[in-house]
């Protein structure tokens, strides 16, 4: 396996270099063609890094900054003045091509704005998406995009979206030919609001993508189709109202289960089932949004990943990048648009 | 209790007379105020009033047609042409103050359309909206509006479902300040598109709403507001994301508890007890949602409702007639709208 460098922001995320760090030499243990850049604060990244095993300690490399993009820093602000940011250096390293990806658990708008400046967009892509793999049926994994880095998109960026989440599939699972429909509020054709639908009619026009046409919100987890595309407003309320609700019927189930001496020794044991469905539903267990389109790879973990669902995101760069993903997103979207153009 | 006549319109949903006529039958042992005039095809209808009590048989009155909205009827076409439809004729019903309100589980797009031409908005408002009553947490039950009846809206519109949301509340719950937030990608004043921002801004200028600033999907069934306003296309799309990860959930849990004989024998001990958090979180138990803002109670049901949710729809239809919500409406709004211009 070739050599690969992900740069890390450590500073990103609710808790910084003690999950970061920790989940980073986790990766290293467990891909041994691994090598990182952890852009972060030296005086508390160093002292999560002692008695390391020569070979770990030999694959990281330590960009010292104090500066961090706060949470609440409007995009714009972190652009023009956190120019020393952690999160800002970790973008560069990838700009400058001593890194194959970044990865950030910090502020998403941030995140989005100072990538599309450092890297660029794709030539075809208008504005990079993030986007996230959700559980559905059967553990079939389904792409959602964008998940809020474009609150509005009309349908031009809605079509090039569906592109890149169908070529996003294709690398990561592997899948010859993606199923990619629109989220909309009915199946019919008459239904939507104009970006759907003439999203939906340049679909159509594309021979290259599987395109399946409209699903409604109740179809999203059902595995009937692969990715599913919408604008980041739509996407960003869809995913926390999956997260929402699952959390409340953990909550009533819990409580449900909890009540009572026999049921509650019942319940126990057969805990471990009940909690692996509940697991599956765990969005820490899909943590991992790249912003796809740029001229770089770009993963976003959510800020508040353990451990565990922070090595899941590291997974997820790594696989993107030895895959070339923006390479692969490119060439595909120049014979999508040469054969509508034909 | 005063009398009170409901037009229904027996024909719609996807079982037609078979599940509105026994619920209706149901309805009218369960509130002894209680008239109905059931619209449809009386071949089908009588055969299922046979042997009825007098008390139950005086009290219902039937309107032959043989007409029906079809459910792939565009609402242009069902307005103009469906003119003997047993829907067309349900809403008559409240328009010529036959009945103080309708209900249908039939094609909603048509209904609305219908409503809207027959009934006409209240003095203020633009468009009709359709609502429902989520579960949350501890069954603190939740209003959810637009649910589909206008796929964009614009901010004056959002301020004007936040106003009717917010009686409808009131009205139903006798809540004395309900907490209306708006849907939106974020909580900080500078998230979402310009419709959010402005309607948040004309919400901020309103002191007799109990506005409580935007909302995200995670926090919908939190319990920590009562009223959430967003567009139809957005709340569509977040009520059925809603219901479909409700049902993969329900579909890995039953999976996981029935695979080994031991865990069978223990899941089905404690069946009753899982069954009902499941039950809670079944859309059925919460059917029937409301077409507010006309000068009449229009009702729409699922159209795969059962007897059980049918009845559910016929009660919210009751209490909507007895608290007179088009009168409540108005004069709140009324209100309002002075305490702004002023």
């Amino acid at each position: 396996m070739t050599n690969l460098t992900l740069a890390l922001d450590a500073m990103g995320g609710d808790f910084g270099p003690r999950i970061t760090v920790p989940a980073t030499l986790q990766a290293l243990r467990l891909y041994p063609f691994l090598h990182v850049i952890m852009v972060g604060d030296r005086s508390q990244i160093e002292p999560l890094l002692s008695h390391l095993e020569s070979d770990i300690l030999s694959r990281i490399e330590l960009v010292h900054t104090t500066e961090v993009v706060k949470m609440c820093d409007r995009p714009v602000h972190a652009l023009r003045n956190c120019k020393q940011s952690s999160m800002r250096l970790a973008i560069e390293l990838v700009r400058d091509k001593k890194a194959q990806a970044c990865l950030s658990a910090g502020n998403t708008g941030a995140l989005m704005a100072i990538s599309k400046v450092l890297l660029k967009t794709l030539p075809g892509i208008d504005r990079p998406a993030l986007v996230s793999c959700l559980p559905a049926v059967n553990h079939k994994p389904v792409y959602l995009l964008d998940l809020g880095a474009n609150v509005s998109c009309c349908s031009e960026t809605l079509f090039q979206f569906a592109v890149m989440g169908s070529v996003l599939c294709e690398a990561v699972d592997k899948n010859p030919a993606p199923k990619v429909a629109l989220l909309n509020v009915g199946i019919e054709e008459i239904k939507g609001n104009d970006q759907v639908q003439q999203a939906g009619q340049l679909l159509q026009q594309s021979p290259q993508l599987n395109y399946a046409g409209f699903i409604e919100g109740d179809a999203i987890y059902s595995g009937n189709v692969d990715v599913i595309v919408c604008d980041g407003f739509v996407g960003n309320i869809t995913l926390k109202t999956s997260e929402g609700i699952a959390r409340l019927l953990v909550h009533q189930l819990k409580k449900g289960l909890t009540q009572g001496f026999f049921v509650r020794l019942l319940a126990k044991l057969i805990a471990p089932r009940i909690n692996s469905v509940l697991n599956q539903m765990n969005p820490d267990h899909y943590n991992g949004a790249s912003l796809i389109g740029l001229r770089g790879i770009v993963v976003k973990s959510h800020g508040s990943a353990d451990e565990s669902a922070y090595l899941q995101a590291i997974s997820l760069a790594v696989t993107e990048a030895q895959r070339r993903l923006p390479k692969m997103i490119e060439e595909r979207l120049e014979s999508i648009l040469l054969d509508i153009n034909n």
